[in-house]
């Protein structure tokens, strides 16, 4: 028999929470509320109720996720409190699909560039903001074995909300290591002996033409601008995507996907 | 010197449409507003002037738009009517980037089965409404010469609004046959001499080892739901994508990117 979660303490509604709440506030708004982290969806929050290096705060879920909980033996690391789906719909957007369950953590630490291992891939991303793009990419990341995903602090995208449940666990799998200066984290990653090759639909070279090998940086800019110079000069290659139809260039997490594809295909 | 445009007439904005904007009305809701589809945003606009099959009944613009599209030379079909950039925010959803252009146009017609080129690659979308996702499969689908999208009228994308945008001019490229009954349009495509491909994570064989040929039916299920029973039934065979990782499903968009290419690369 699965070990039972503690008892769940009865919170139909906070009036305070109810009168500002997440979507109110900002959902994936970085710093609120107090720079917890917003997960929200059965995958995303059972894989941080999983997660022993995610502390969570606050564990609001409805009766059947509780029971949902229980049934699958997930221990439950602070005592649910329990409050009905339109309580939970309220404190987010109107189309998020929280399943039952929304946790408040606290963000997970990340590790240094000079910490990665460098044996692998990591991804580089240079002002992709979208957070359905991020979460999908962080996903994907997660089922291409990525060690980790690099980003900047200023137009980077915050991990909550709607990319924590894009990423739908991936969050607790992929670590995102925010930086102030990409260049400066890509000539670090250098040092360290990566190949850093930047994606860009202008490459005269096809990415699964090239001689990849680890460790590898992937690097991808945001839709429309491409990488930033600076970004795309301290690139050890650019590269392009074969696109055989009459659009040449993908959504962003597409992009990635392919990119990872080709590079696990090449380096593994 | 490119063609000028007819002279905008003066429309700030449409009190009937303010007070029942697109998005009160339900911006990609089927027959919202008299069947229209509804298209904003650069790419998918000028996409939809470019295409000679779209007839675009209303063109609204903001200076600056109607200024580019002189400079770039498009043909439009009817005389835009200038409008403030918040005018045309007012009337879409708070996070749609209009870019200064929304039109309404007719929907395109599409093939039916029996007419689809037998010679390439289509994709089946059994049950996939979320418009970002479709959006983005239909891109996707463009970049890599995919004739024809087969899905369902009624579970199915509106190819509209949300998908329109993500889509970023595909719409225009690629055909969406909608049918009453999904098992049925296999056997139609089976007939036709399709060899039948679903996607299917928990299948045994690799998409990768198998051997593809054309004309090829990749067919794709709604994330979480799968194929229904008997979509994956009526397909030739199941496989799934070859993950390394942790997670072992991607984002639906993410696997049709990855499906394409593989199946490209198997029968280009």
């Amino acid at each position: 028999m699965p070990p039972r979660p503690p008892r769940p303490s009865r919170h139909w509604q906070s009036k305070r929470r109810t009168q500002r709440g997440y979507a109110a506030r900002g959902e994936t708004r970085r710093g609120a509320p107090g720079d917890a982290a917003i997960l929200y969806g059965w995958h995303t929050v059972t894989a941080a109720l999983n997660n022993p290096a995610r502390r969570i705060r606050r564990l609001l879920a409805t009766e059947n996720a509780v029971r949902r909980l229980t049934d699958e033996g997930i221990t439950l690391p602070v005592t649910p409190e329990l409050v009905r789906p339109d309580a939970l719909a309220a404190q987010l957007t109107p189309d998020a699909v929280h399943q039952g369950l929304l946790a408040e953590a606290d963000p997970l630490s990340a590790p240094a560039i000079e910490e990665l291992p460098d044996d692998g891939i990591v991804l580089v991303l240079d002002q992709i903001t979208d957070p359905h793009n991020v979460g999908a990419i962080l996903r994907t990341a997660a089922a291409f074995a990525v060690g980790a995903i690099v980003t900047t602090a200023r137009h980077g995208p915050d991990a909550t909300g709607v990319l924590a449940k894009s990423a739908s666990g991936a969050l607790e799998l992929v670590p995102i290591v925010l930086v102030q200066n990409l260049a400066r984290a890509l000539a670090a990653l250098k040092a360290r002996g990566f190949f850093l090759v930047g994606l860009d639909s202008a490459a005269p070279d096809d990415l699964a033409a090239l001689d990849l090998h680890a460790p590898l940086a992937l690097v991808l800019g945001a839709e429309g601008k491409g990488l930033r110079q600076l970004t795309g000069a301290t690139c050890d290659r650019l590269a392009r995507l074969a696109l055989p139809g009459a659009i040449k260039s993908l959504n962003v997490s597409n992009a990635a996907a392919l990119a990872l594809y080709i590079a696990r295909r090449a380096i593994s």
